[in-house]
């Protein structure tokens, strides 16, 4: 099925839609059915024409007036992000990350449906989590060709994140979802996400050491 | 301490500060003591102009044809992100992502330091995690202030995360680093940093789908 939304989306539209569709979750629960974008702008603090250019990527059309309704803006969005169908995904490392993303709902939430664990302790191996089955690492190839897996989530420490990522493209893996503090080396045709706690958590300290007035 | 940097770095300038760290932390381990731009932005796969553009935001000084000192460079881009001296945290939500922040070394690799979760569960509350006390969140607004801490981050449920940023904002704190799904309504002085694992899957995901031509 083809994507919806504009070709080259940008990153931060991209971040943002995120947060529209947080909101409109959050909007939804309360009952509430229709929106306009600067309403959305007033409520997230963002620049109102911003948030307009964002939801025009999506190709959703608006009424005159009434704004959209909430379920139409969610589906939209959804289907921008492809979160709309189901898509299998593998995780590498149960250590702590691994067993908190095990139990976080990424398949209610974003259609991401993590199929099996990986991991090289004999202790964890055989083990269920959430109903999530942790297999030897050694299976990873096999079963992501045989599965056709596409998305590999790496939550194993720095040192074994680039055997991890080869392991994954081995498989055929096309998309690697990197929590590991390490740079990947992967083939061209492979994406890789860096979501290091560290990119956020930079931006939070940095903004607060300038707002404190200390920076030049 | 003044924080190095010119003022108003750009977010994907931040960003990719983290990238070039977690390089160069890798190369320093590796016994590795020089680097130059062009050389880090062919390990990273990144325009070469790009990564001078962001080193020099740093203030670091390269030495002609060498390029910079991998510890200098450490400390250049720690220094800039605050992350050369420590800062307290209080962290609220003491469930399974609550529990894998708490086992990460956020200390050793970004001076970031937490020194007490919050929950209101009685079976956590006393109890000790990684050597962090679990304690009743009733206390958070009064011990925030004694202990003058201005970071708090939030790793509790979507329903629970706007209370849980109203006692961090009335226990002075200046900062929120917010892995909750749910945009958070603080006063102006109040940075929120949203770390939602929903951002960096968008971009994965729509690249993914992008990729696979499917896009209009």
């Amino acid at each position: 099925m083809p994507v919806k939304g504009k070709k080259g989306m940008p990153e931060p539209t991209l971040r943002r839609l995120t947060h529209y569709l947080h909101l409109l979750t959050h909007l939804r629960k309360k009952g509430i059915t229709g929106i306009s974008s600067p309403k959305i702008a007033l409520e997230l603090n963002l620049d109102a024409t911003q948030v307009k250019k964002d939801i025009q990527y999506t190709e959703i059309i608006g009424r005159p007036k009434t704004g959209f309704d909430v379920d139409e803006l969610i589906d939209s969005i959804k289907l921008c992000l492809d979160w709309n169908t189901h898509q299998d995904a593998f995780l590498v490392g149960v250590g702590n990350l691994g067993k908190a993303m095990l139990s976080y709902d990424f398949y209610y939430r974003y259609g991401l449906n993590i199929v099996s664990g990986f991991d090289i302790d004999e202790q964890l191996i055989g083990t269920y989590m959430h109903n999530i089955e942790i297999l030897n690492v050694d299976t990873l190839v096999d079963l992501a060709g045989k599965l056709n897996v596409e998305i590999g989530v790496i939550t194993c420490p720095a040192s074994s994140a680039q055997a991890a990522a080869d392991l994954l493209v081995a498989g055929g893996i096309k998309g690697i979802w990197n929590f590991a503090p390490r740079n990947l080396k992967v083939p061209d045709d492979v994406i890789v996400e860096n979501a290091q706690f560290s990119q956020s958590l930079a931006l939070l300290t940095r903004r607060l050491s300038e707002k404190r007035g200390t920076a030049d």
